[in-house]
């Protein structure tokens, strides 16, 4: 592949291969050195390619989101994939499931009574075919049930046919600074007290599974069994500012150019604009980060402002405001909404660009 | 087209001809009484059908954001079209410039001596075929020139051999409560400071371009020669906040079920949960915005919290919180990135499903 990045015309979604390969193996090492499963979530990447670096570097089968995303990785050969989502079924997802389920083994969320015996009802006589893994809250308030609720929640299960294999939680709140070693905490106690009630129930709980990017590392086996983190593949400005990951892991950058510069004199702010808007980034901003994104090589610079092709970075005063027409890496806040923007990425290793991978999942969001 | 509604899985995203329509020809009308051209921004949409409309209804030719975008509609017929963005063209874009140029009228804009010079220099002989428009920049702080230094920008590009049509602007700040009446205002007087010293300088300034759609209704031709609205072909949340639309008005809404439902007696908040996520509505929510959009019909809800598959929406006490599996039509906050995530749209009028629309210039972000 003979392309040059500097024949490409910004914005550009670019990986690095070497970075991801990493990545991808400090996380499958340091997992494995704790005794848990490594079940990555393929939502962040939506990319064959990296489901298969995850799977060879040992993961046990791969988290997605939808029944769409499950299509598309188990057509590329993954033999397990867990639908972490209360899912609702109608008649043509559930055929889409039971499709699924004749190709690969299959796990999905529950977190209710109802959507319990709505999915039993529609699967039929392939509900055997279909492991269910009840969702508990852990502190972050989404979906997922109390701990002391997944006993029904297991029973109306259960009394529908479907194989109640375990609990699962995504302790969402551990997105803030300072926060994941107290939703590690919250997400091992609700975890554990779900996983008891249904052993005191007669359940056989095979499957106990939390984590986040943020939890992942600080998980244990005492009472979990796997962990589903996403985002370390590429990490990201939130992870950075996390501090999950340091600048030398960013993994995937959108580069951008210099199409406006300002340099303060009129009383307006210092600054440049670059065509990486929110289009291309995401608009992702929780507000404990410090802009909508960073720039990678200069993280004093703040995007204060996202248009759809605008990205407006006010730069440090101390330092050079770069030229009109230079290219910039951006680091997405979000790395998973980013990937789901473009159609294709760029690939390079060793500052060469070696490969285009179509982002396959994209958009499949049903 | 027999397609129905409830055979297709969720969430969809789904267009209500019969108010589009009628939204696209109340605003030709309005715009067409002030005596003001119309140059719909059709970022908004990315849609040809849709731009087939607006130029029926009289539109004078199109706005785009990128060359990517006016390929498509130029492909599409469209005679007209205006890049309403600072461009920086590299080789590969200058070419794609010129092969437009020949085959529709087309006008760009600049915001610098170094990118007019830049654009005169990469479009060599074809420098005659692509009309300029210098931005002003009239309060947003975004890109755009103080209105003194038009005549600088203006300057370099006559030297280099481009024709200088006019200026425009893009009067960002009009999106905040109270502030369209300020934007509009701010804006009249960069246009105009900007056009006079044009003039003076000896331009022939044909087009003074203005407008977003919180402002269009309001600006009129004692300065401006034409308006660039998007958003009002649909509405969207961020509008109906603004008071700049109604509900009646909303043309496309996102199609959720509830999979998750929470009465609150376990302490946490009284909640469903759609399958409308980031992915499907985009994660745009200003600091003035009530929550990340709207349920159609059910306005007191509030989205309180969005991730990639989950919309938490927490309901009004004195309502009744919504069965599992029933569905929901959310307005989006911002519609423009909404369109842009997804590849197809569904099409209904008078309640059918009459049409699937491929979005075309989806993803066209260079």
């Amino acid at each position: 592949m003979t392309t040059r990045l500097d024949h490409l015309d910004t914005p550009i979604t670019l990986i690095d291969r070497d970075v991801l390969v990493r990545n991808v193996d400090r996380m499958a090492d340091a997992v494995r050195s704790t005794g848990l499963a490594l079940r990555p979530h393929v939502k962040t990447h939506k990319l064959p390619q990296i489901a298969a670096l995850q799977l060879a570097a040992g993961a046990v089968g791969l988290t997605v989101a939808t029944i769409g995303e499950a299509e598309v990785f188990v057509e590329h050969g993954a033999p397990d994939v867990f639908i972490a989502y209360p899912l609702w079924v109608g008649p043509r997802a559930a055929a889409r499931l039971m499709r699924l389920a004749a190709l690969a083994r299959v796990s999905v969320g529950t977190d209710s009574v109802e959507a319990a015996q709505n999915l039993a009802t529609r699967l039929g006589p392939a509900v055997d075919d279909v492991d269910v893994l009840v969702e508990v809250d852990s502190g972050h308030h989404r979906s997922g049930v109390a701990p002391a609720e997944a006993v029904a929640v297991a029973d109306a299960a259960q009394a529908g046919g479907l194989h109640v294999t375990g609990v699962f939680t995504f302790p969402g709140h551990s997105y803030g600074p300072g926060m994941p070693s107290t939703a590690v905490a919250d997400e091992q106690r609700a975890l554990g007290e779900a996983a008891d009630a249904l052993t005191g129930a007669g359940f056989d709980v095979e499957r106990i599974s939390g984590g986040s990017t943020p939890t992942a590392l600080l998980t244990d086996a005492s009472v979990a069994t796997e962990v589903r983190p996403g985002v370390y593949v590429f990490g990201d400005a939130q992870q950075l500012e996390l501090e999950r990951c340091r600048p030398e892991d960013i993994a995937l950058t959108v580069i951008g150019t210099v199409v406006s510069r300002h340099d303060g004199d009129d009383g307006t702010p210092r600054r440049v604009v670059l065509d990486t808007g929110s289009k291309v980034l995401g608009a992702d901003r929780p507000p404990w980060t410090t802009g909508f994104g960073r720039v990678a090589g200069e993280l004093e610079a703040r995007i204060t402002a996202l248009s759809e092709h605008h990205a407006t970075v006010v730069w440090p005063d101390d330092r050079d405001l770069p030229v009109l027409g230079s290219r910039l890496h951006v680091i997405p806040n979000h790395v998973c909404v980013a990937v789901n923007l473009v159609d294709e990425v760029t690939v390079v290793s060793d500052g060469a660009v070696v490969d285009r991978w179509r982002v396959t999942a994209r958009g499949r969001n049903s």
